[in-house]
């Protein structure tokens, strides 16, 4: 519990209007997409940089947990004040500041929508690749603080390769900038690279520049339907042998389509289809002609069942419906999703969804999976009712087996929703003892008194 | 002095062969490419990451100063032993040890020279993009401490961009692995981005697994010459415009074209040129053909002088030229460079260009110039005569200005050769206090005795 005189400080810093005791709020900003939360004591709404500052060196000072939160997208629990607390949301600081066309960079405060910002530059003729499938909703400083990717990500690469600069807030109250506008950048440490993935337990990000491209002015959308992924694992291989670099390469298995096929009552593949390949490649016009042509036939020499080219948007939007549908199509099947984005190198794919197979029989549990093939990347869908102990223990289980398993395949337990809380269980399956202790040593480097969204990453 | 004890115990973990003690070799690994050194005490080659985790522990223990060492190619004295201690040589360590054609990732030893790396993928079809102009001498485990960059960063991006996983050795003697084969990765602080471009103050880099590409099927090169630098940089704008990505986009400017002159005794540029650029585009063979139209294009609307396209391999390297001899070109003028590799937005290089042609009047000096127009990252090349007591002190005010120039004009001191302790005076023009203070404790979780590389980054 909070003392009435801290409460008292914190209300005379952003004004009476910007906190929030209510249980309601104190329910509402203590969870997100995990669902699993922990009720904050105090929701307090900063206005401004020295607002943040001012209540970072008051919870330092008094040893009270501080949790910043952006859109309360994450799948790890990041944004949930595990030890109560203040939650501090970010979301009145929403303003794209700068649009620079001149020098391809944005600079923009925590709380924009990514895809308001991608709408924002697109219609200069600008483009900013990062396209978690939460874009919608997340904002970017929680895409900064999990170093969100999304589809785009095997040719554009994930969120912190677009981040040249960042003002953020120390625990200790003090205002940091690191990194700058220019493009390169080898001045003392990389602390702007640090801080991107942090999941805020080292710093707040209040203001993010961000570089941007010159959109790319064609895009080919293909559909390749394959009998298992292994064989959708060969073309992937065999594109990529033909020097072709998509920007996507979404893979659907059998166990996702069939969910699919229920619900929107047919199937949107062919009978046999056992594997499901989204590709685009994009640049100029005669260069993704002559790209599609490359992927059409590599699937086909690999024995694809089928392959659609989209000839215009509306085929375009057609062959993307399996994709975009697949999150509703799952909720049917059970009231819970643990989502595991879970990666491995892109040729050990196939090796991933022998494991997955092998995790469904044993322990009787619907897995449907999909995910980034060119980046390895696959979100292993475990659906499950946590009404029912049973099948909780058995997706637990499961869950362990998957992320030793993926480290054995010399991958990695999250390729993109973070650590947070939900999976801190399992952080020394994968990092050794010296890169943890180190790692505890560079948060504390930051935060002393360990007072920035406490129980995160670590396990305790 | 290191005792006879301590260097008894060095000795006996790498063994008699692989320690130099004799004047030569404490000179010869005393300096770098900056000229200006400090005898090392001691050459220590080690053999095997276990020698160099018992070595960094003596150190720590014994309070000795560690410098590791990769080619000595450095530009601002990175590996120069400013204390004296053990330099740490990996030139041993020099193997490629996986090149891994299913996952388009390579695992290297430090010592690996980065252009041998390049071959060996590029005979495979793929591509190593990060091209320092040092490539044929300077090791990976150099260009990691660094974060080298080269002319393809506009397009590839510099070195981070492709480091996936590290083997460290921390100055405390563990033994730590970072990332993973993975290209995505988030599970804890991004330990790979912080050590890439810490100059070698915060671990031994042992092992790099590195990201590799396909390689791109064609390129064209085109060299364009204009009356100026702003005309140049409006063709660099038009091109962007036009939504061309070029791989390179170098500048050179009238100071250099008439050191080169000098040099081959002809001009290799029309009349009048006072800036010329040199661009290369790559991709398939129908997208090079018309992004080289565009960029032909972009250059006459804005009023290029001439616009070369080569038409083969032969006039691909004739246009190459200008660039390659450069550094020849520039001996003759003065026995000194000081190579300020600056780096502003893109959008702001002309106001770079007249803040030097300010230096140049004011403190008399010749500055030609040359660069990564496409990132805004400029080497100003002071010229002097370092016996020349007066030129030195003139240069230094330059140097002083120039920088002050730089940060003003939102840009950085140094985009591609580390601050080492050459820039260490400088550091406080673009960083705060309280960054510099965060970046020390940063330092002080891997070093708490502030063995490793002491003297660098930051100024005493």
């Amino acid at each position: 519990m909070l003392s009435e005189a801290f409460v008292h400080d914190v209300t005379a810093i952003v004004g009476a209007d910007h906190v929030r005791r209510d249980e309601d709020a104190r329910r509402v900003y203590g969870t997100d997409a995990l669902k699993r939360g922990h009720p904050a004591d105090l929701v307090v709404l900063p206005g401004s940089t020295a607002q943040i500052a001012a209540v970072a060196r008051l919870c330092h000072e008094m040893r009270v947990p501080l949790v910043p939160r952006g859109a309360g997208t994450g799948y790890t629990g990041g944004a949930v004040p595990l030890l109560g607390g203040i939650v501090l949301s970010l979301e009145r600081l929403n303003r794209i500041l700068t649009i620079d066309e001149e020098n391809l960079l944005a600079v923009v405060q925590p709380a924009v929508i990514t895809g308001d910002l991608q709408r924002a530059v697109e219609a200069l003729g600008l483009f900013y690749p990062p396209d978690p499938q939460s874009l919608n909703e997340s904002s970017i400083g929680g895409n900064v603080a999990e170093c969100a990717g999304g589809p785009r990500a095997f040719k554009y690469g994930v969120t912190k390769r677009y981040v040249l600069a960042l003002e953020a807030v120390l625990p200790t109250g003090e205002v940091v900038r690191t990194g700058s506008k220019a493009v390169k950048n080898v001045v003392g440490y990389d602390l702007t690279q640090l801080l991107v993935g942090s999941e805020g337990t080292l710093a707040i990000v209040t203001e993010v520049t961000l570089r941007l491209m010159p959109k790319p002015p064609a895009v080919a959308t293909l559909r390749a339907c394959f009998a298992d992924v292994p064989t959708a694992a060969r073309a992937v291989t065999a594109l990529l042998r033909r020097r072709v670099v998509p920007v996507t390469l979404e893979l659907v298995d059998e166990d996702s389509l069939d969910a699919l096929a229920a619900y929107v009552g047919a199937r949107l593949a062919p009978e046999g289809t056992g594997a499901l390949l989204l590709v685009e490649v994009d640049g100029t016009p005669e260069a993704v002609a002559s790209e599609a042509l490359e992927v059409a036939a590599a699937c086909r020499d690999v024995g694809a069942l089928e392959v659609l080219t989209a000839r215009d948007e509306a085929e375009r939007e057609q062959l993307w419906r399996v994709r975009r549908e697949l999150s509703y199509a799952l909720r049917p099947i059970a009231p819970r999703k643990i989502n595991n984005d879970v990666v491995v190198p892109r040729g050990r794919v196939p090796e991933l969804f022998a494991l997955v197979e092998g995790l469904r029989g044993k322990y009787r549990l619907r897995i449907p999976c999909f995910g980034h093939a060119g980046d390895g990347n696959i979100h292993v869908n475990i659906m499950i009712d946590p009404a029912d102990g049973d099948v909780l223990r058995r997706a637990e289980a499961a869950v362990g087996e998957l992320f030793r398993g993926v480290v054995a395949l010399e991958g990695s337990i999250s390729g993109e929703h973070g650590i947070g809380f939900s999976k801190a269980p399992y952080l020394t399956l994968e990092l050794s003892d010296e890169t943890i202790a180190l790692m505890k040593r560079v948060k504390q480097a930051f935060d002393p008194h360990g007072i920035l969204n406490p129980g995160k990453i670590f396990p305790v």
